[in-house]
């Protein structure tokens, strides 16, 4: 060794370079296949061969267990313009009925659950309106019991057979530990909640945020059918944000990244709800427009309309030419211009989909502001990425939490990926 | 099926959800083992069998074959405390000089490069200075040539001995189309580069944005041992950041992603010399002090002393109690630690790493800066993660170039992981 200057040998310690294959996203085979039947409705196994680059003899092997125990069955393969000689084609599908898991969305003002079969088609859903307030952890299991209890009747199932339930709340999960450390819905901080709601309804829980679930429902239902790498920002009460990476859910190391809300668009900014100031919210979610919108109506400062109602009254201000409201709007629209350049120069995803309640309103997503978006992404020579508006109603999420139950449902199915792998 | 509501409906579409495992990360078996034993510097077979959980036969017969064709060989295990009784123990690892690649990097001032064996290990170094100018095609295809003769020429090797070259620029490369788009070292925009390069040098060219090399040097040979998922954020000419996720780099969807320079900060803020207000460039990268400077010493504006004479005469004046000079620090330090509270509330990295040349000097990076970081991260409940300085010198970006080639080479030697991933 030669010539070595000194700072390489500064980080050239111990033996050689470090970059060890840690292959923990290697699912078992077994688990691809169901994976890829599901995802593809119904295929032959033939096709599953040929997409999953395994051996056709492998395939058989696999599905006989798959079918065997009940999780896959065979179908007659419609082929459209088929003449109906020979054989029928003989295709793979998920046996739709071998399971069911519920999923079921926290909201400030309406909680909202689905039940979804194997297949991930949902079968039912229910929704129970709250009071917008911070429950204890007992009114929280006493009001996911009620709803679950409302969308088994409607399913007509039991809450007996369901294998599991994908939870979806507003705030932070540390993805580690699963414990939920801050919610606006509840007044526990730090706390286990996975562990007293399995107890109580005796099947499995997942919990995750709420915008990472809204992105589940994208990967799985959605643009993830074809596109890889997508980003979806929520727009409510919050500001919310999933990201996926090469068809995966990226949550962050702690699973408390992503937080596009509490980034920070202005030094010593507008003061946000988590305490600190210059926080994306501040400027573009609903409490954010409501203390202006009183200034702009010239409303009292104490009781009055509710949210919504102050914020069509603002919205039709501005329309009909109130420069103060069309000012909130306009300012509202510019900072979240701002936060999806900086989506586009962080992440660069092949697509930005702006989703959530908001978007039932028109003024954030005016043309002007993706214009605007569009002059502050970077120019690297390349179109910044689309952005789409998707008003899903709210039943959208909680199919979301029915997929992260599927999800665990399935590894813990057909999982074990660290000695299967071997194989 | 039964009540479904509309907005589920407008999501469920065709057949079922696409969740379809896109195994493009799979390496083959034979590529997993060399790269293991190259992470582990030397290993024997039956720990790399247990590390990838794979069947010691399967191992022995790769192994068999990787030694034969020159990739790795077998060594006497060195192990402490052994007695020296009975056969001593067998370890394998790569073989160093199976082959040879070259990292280079381009910057402003100074271009480097190492060569680096099969082993990751570098074996010779070499620096040249160059003018502070954008450079034609030609001269760039020139200087690297001479760059190349000069470090072959350190190491005892021929360029006909080099398997490959890895090239950092600064600036934005289309992960794509492995295009250069734009450069502030290239007077071309939207370019082909690796093409003449290699038609001149003869070898296989890799390139990549710089600060994702010096990322690739803390997988390879730094923090990456031991971490998984790290964000490295480079200051110097300009702002640059690399992400590692789950020990993979992350270029975003076109590798044009992690663009923490140019996001926004601030909205109509000052100018950034990418044409755009309020890139958090404008606000701490060389020229945004300098510009600011020549106020707070009362210097003419045309002439006068270089950057870095430019930057130590206001650090000295900022010390010795000039307001003004301390102001400019201040802000540009507060601004930093706004961006890197916007890392961690958006990438949740476990460690941030702060390098490059700025380092050397100490008001960015100052415990004030880090405070106000940690006050801007959101309060999860959780610490933010721990930032640590990195002052290497310049000569590690070249050898992340050099990693950058050797991954090239060992996918090359090794790879085609579809056709692979069925066996």
């Amino acid at each position: 060794m030669q010539n070595l200057s000194g700072d390489i040998d500064a980080i050239v310690e111990g033996c050689g370079p470090l970059h060890a294959p840690t292959e923990d996203t290697v699912r078992p085979l077994r688990q691809q296949v169901f994976e890829h039947v599901r995802a593809r409705g119904q295929v032959p196994r033939v096709a599953v061969a040929k997409d999953l680059a395994v051996s056709p003899a492998s395939v058989t092997t696999i599905t006989s267990e798959l079918i065997e125990s009940g999780f896959l069955e065979e179908v007659q393969s419609r082929k459209q313009g088929e003449t109906g000689r020979g054989r029928p084609a003989v295709a793979l599908r998920v046996r739709p009925g071998a399971r069911h898991v519920m999923g079921l969305k926290l909201a400030d003002r309406r909680n909202t659950a689905v039940i979804a079969d194997l297949s991930g088609q949902v079968i039912a859903s229910a929704a129970a309106p709250r009071e917008l307030q911070a429950l204890t952890l007992e009114q929280l299991l006493d009001d996911v019991d009620a709803l679950m209890h409302k969308v088994c009747a409607e399913a007509g199932l039991t809450p007996a057979d369901l294998s599991g339930l994908g939870l979806g709340i507003p705030g932070f999960i540390d993805g580690t530990s699963r414990r939920m450390l801050w919610s606006p819905v509840l007044q526990a901080r730090d706390a286990d909640i996975t562990g007293p709601l399995e107890q109580r309804l005796g099947i499995p829980v997942q919990i995750d945020n709420d915008a990472n679930l809204l992105t589940l429902a994208e990967l799985w239902f959605g643009v993830g059918r074809t596109i890889p790498n997508f980003a979806v920002v929520t727009i409510e009460q919050g500001v919310g944000m999933g990201l996926v990476i090469n068809q995966r859910l990226y949550r962050g190391a702690r699973g408390m990244g992503m937080e596009l809300g509490h980034s920070k668009v202005h030094l010593d900014g507008a003061l946000c709800r988590c305490g600190q100031r210059g926080c994306l919210e501040a400027y573009v979610a609903d409490y954010a427009l409501v203390r202006e919108a009183r200034t702009a109506l010239n409303l009292p400062d104490v009781e009055g309309p509710s949210v919504s109602s102050l914020l069509e009254a603002l919205l039709g201000q501005a329309k009909s030419g109130n420069p103060a409201a069309h000012s909130i709007f306009r300012r509202a629209g510019r900072y979240l211009a701002l936060a999806l350049a900086n989506v586009a120069n962080l992440f660069d995803p092949q697509l930005i989909i702006l989703a959530g309640e908001r978007m039932s309103y028109d003024y954030l997503y005016a043309n002007e502001t993706l214009r605007e978006m569009k002059t502050m992404a970077l120019d690297t020579g390349r179109a910044p990425p689309r952005v789409e508006i998707h008003a899903w109603g709210d039943m959208v999420w909680a199919r979301g939490a029915a997929a992260l139950a599927l999800d665990h449902l399935t590894e813990s199915m057909l999982g074990h990926a660290r000695e299967m792998a071997a194989q």
